[in-house]
């Protein structure tokens, strides 16, 4: 590998999605790119880690304010110091959210030179050096004020992907070449003449260009949103490490990419080849398409028993999953559901989201395990008048002071140590003690250990949810429905 | 529906069967019979209800010592008092438990006139009194000393059955055929031709007969057989409302069918056609078949959402099972296993359950929630050095005086009244309140009220075997052990 050039990359993340491809272990609150689908780390800690390194400035993340806890804790995991984490109220699409990044990077003294690499949080990249050859080969071109975007050499006839029709390749830049047109996604016998032309890229949706030159383009064709994050940025709040957007003026901006913004309409746009194992994941076949298999060309995670089964993907994360006499059968089995399609069918799967949502099912949205800033809970029973939670909390970790009306809470503490306020008293309960919170009392808990606590919590009471609860004191910045 | 005859005519239940055809839902310690696969009942409690009434004496139970309580719970469930049940201590098919049966009866008393209708409780029979009028019309054949089997008449060419051929009418009893042969399970070619000629009937393993006529022709084929049995049955004990076999003889006892023992060889066998929705459930596909279906053919039970999806058998007991894009799937999801099969490969279902024996999994032989005299449980969740329970004690159900060596429990009531003895100690703990036995200490549960009391155990300690467990006192006679 090349040495990077010397002038600063903030590679910056984009945190959005829907959580709705890869569900039921995705969900609108906690997509894809926080889970580990595909290796031990999350999408989001591989991403970061793919640009940590000479050439390249700590990266900007840009995700939904709900999920600034699960950001900060899954870059702390993997040793990665955010230079900020922009909260953004509601999602609006990459085109703004680019927008407040290089907005962000100018009013922190970007130099003319100085370039952004956006990059969806939520895809895999197997060959990370030929990726950063492939932004090595466009830096000189994006800092000559072109917006380069990274066109995946195909390797097979996809329709599920727009195109790019890569032009001439520049005169001054030979590795860069100039975007003839983008193509929306084709039908069959069109992308099987694409992958025979060689001249058309899947679109990845990674771009590399300045702030200056990104916010030109898109001044030009979308002022209103320029204008929006200006004021949102402007109205922004700090909020420990979080850059906090004002909601009014970013909620009011027009939704839209950057490629529909800037990219399809610039003459600045151009185009560098990507071939480097990029995915995104798109489906539960992409994972199929990517896991390692056996024999029987079946990928299994988890618990899993296969029997006279070829070409499945089959994944547990909760017990045992036994798949007899099929072929070609995805089976994904969570703590509360268990999804079984057919890998020919997997974009079929948002239709079953769209529908549980619909229903107002909370699977289609809430994760089995709930992330907070001080560490998880996940519900393992329930039943008239009483449920039952094993919580999870970080050393150092802090819950806020706080009361419940409706139900009391009985603590055993099962692994770890933790520092219970009960009222007017403090005292630590240790592995196998055990303490009653009665119904309308102050009480806070904490891991003032270094090992994480675990303890069991059984609540009581004619109403349990998770509203129930009046914040005193928060160390996290919550307000008291949070 | 006609009068039955006034002589008595007394149901012999037998309770076999290994569990492993329809996993995960049955399991080796928890067969088919005690689970409410079809209809709300569970298949043993629709067997000795199809035959209350006039002219059945109260049922009489064969079944294994290790399932005695669960029988008599599920009979007082549904308000049927058994003559009697007999306790095996291992399974040696059908034809020693009729022999067991036939001589208990004549011990009893029986008369000459009096008969057995021996049938399997794990079958469903969907047309109660036409049922009732197939025994009316076999009675008099068989008080004439003829050995009645019930032949279904078939729907369909099954290569999964046993035939019987019917030979002509019985002079006297023009209802009832004499036996031309029985035929093993046929080709399909066979099958077709069988259900085109009207001759061939399915082997119900179904009989009428009296206890000698019985024990007359096995004594004839199968003396071995008479001889273990009137051992184990003069060696026996009376356990509370249990007869428990002599352990020795009876397990020496050669292991045998009635078919193949008796029915196979006796100038005596005749058979009585059956037209009543029989099925013996002995694959998932079978339950799709008998199930009612959406307009595309589905048969969904539990929480279950189905799309694109038909001809699926999709059975949820615990959480949400999604289906996409699905034709003649089979999907079960309990507690701690899921399965998922093709409706054509259910038969692999057995392959399944051999291998996760082989692999030594407890899914393949212990339910999720264990059944004992008093109650039940089910884990919940585990981690290192805890475990987490739900524990249900019936209204006036009490464990045994017990101790563990390694592990320390707490208790939260979350339902219903708990009286505790702890120690030196005895207490009430009741809903929203708790308790901690320290490891050692001697302990009682019981449930002094009317209404089922559920508390959630967290056990901590090195080992969380069952086996730790020092019984002092069990009012249910069961040793240290079980």
């Amino acid at each position: 590998m090349t040495a990077m050039p010397t002038a600063q990359i903030t590679p910056v993340v984009l945190s959005g999605g829907s959580g709705s491809r890869l569900w039921p272990l995705s969900r609108a609150d906690y997509p894809k790119q926080f889970i580990p689908v595909a290796g031990e780390l999350s999408l989001i800690q591989q991403t970061v880690l793919r640009t940590v390194g000479a050439g390249f400035a700590s990266p900007l993340v840009v995700c939904n304010e709900e999920h600034r806890f699960v950001v900060a804790e899954q870059l702390r995991a993997v040793d990665v110091a955010p230079r900020d984490i922009l909260l953004e109220p509601v999602g609006r699409n990459t085109g703004p959210a680019a927008a407040i990044a290089a907005l962000h990077l100018q009013e922190a003294g970007a130099a003319a030179e100085d370039l952004m690499l956006v990059m969806p949080s939520d895809h895999v990249m197997a060959d990370v050096p030929a990726f950063l050859q492939a932004v090595i080969a466009a830096t000189p071109a994006a800092r000559d004020g072109a917006l380069v975007t990274f066109g995946v050499t195909p390797d097979r006839a996809e329709t599920g992907y727009g195109y790019i029709e890569a032009g001439d390749a520049m005169s001054l830049h030979p590795d860069v070449c100039a975007v003839a047109r983008f193509v929306e996604k084709p039908e069959a016998a069109r992308a099987e003449q694409f992958l025979a032309g060689g001249r058309h890229l899947w679109n990845s949706g990674i771009f590399l260009f300045s702030p200056q030159a990104y916010l030109d383009e898109l001044e030009a064709a979308a002022p209103a949103v320029v204008a929006a994050c200006r004021a949102a940025l402007a109205g922004s709040t700090r909020d420990l490490t979080f850059r906090r957007l004002a909601a009014e003026p970013f909620t009011d901006c027009p939704a839209t990419s950057i490629d529909y913004a800037v990219m399809e309409r610039t003459r600045r746009a151009a185009v560098v080849p990507l071939a480097a194992g990029w995915d995104d994941l798109g489906a539960w076949s992409a994972l199929w398409q990517l896991g390692e298999k056996d024999t029987a060309g079946n990928v299994a995670r988890g618990d899993v028993l296969l029997h006279d089964t070829r070409g499945a993907y089959v994944r547990s994360d909760r017990g045992l999953v036994a798949v007899a006499g099929l072929t070609d059968v995805v089976v994904v089995a969570t703590d509360d559901a268990v999804l079984v399609t057919d890998r020919s069918h997997a974009q079929e799967v948002k239709a079953v989201v769209d529908r549980l949502t619909a229903a107002g099912r909370t699977e289609a949205t809430a994760p089995s395990t709930v992330h907070r800033p001080w560490g998880s809970y996940r519900a393992i029973d329930a039943g008239d008048r009483f449920q039952v939670k094993r919580i999870v909390v970080h050393p150092g970790g802090r819950l806020s002071l706080q009361r419940h009306f409706h139900r009391a809470e009985h603590w055993v503490v099962v692994s770890g140590t933790a520092l219970v306020r009960r009222g007017d008293e403090t005292f630590l309960l240790r592995e196998n003690e055990s303490t009653y919170i009665p119904a309308g009392t102050v009480h806070r808990l904490e891991n003032p250990g270094r090992i994480p606590l675990h303890l069991i919590e059984v609540q009581s009471g004619g109403y349990l949810g998770e509203d129930d609860i009046v914040r005193l004191d928060d160390g996290y910045g919550r307000v008291p429905s949070q």
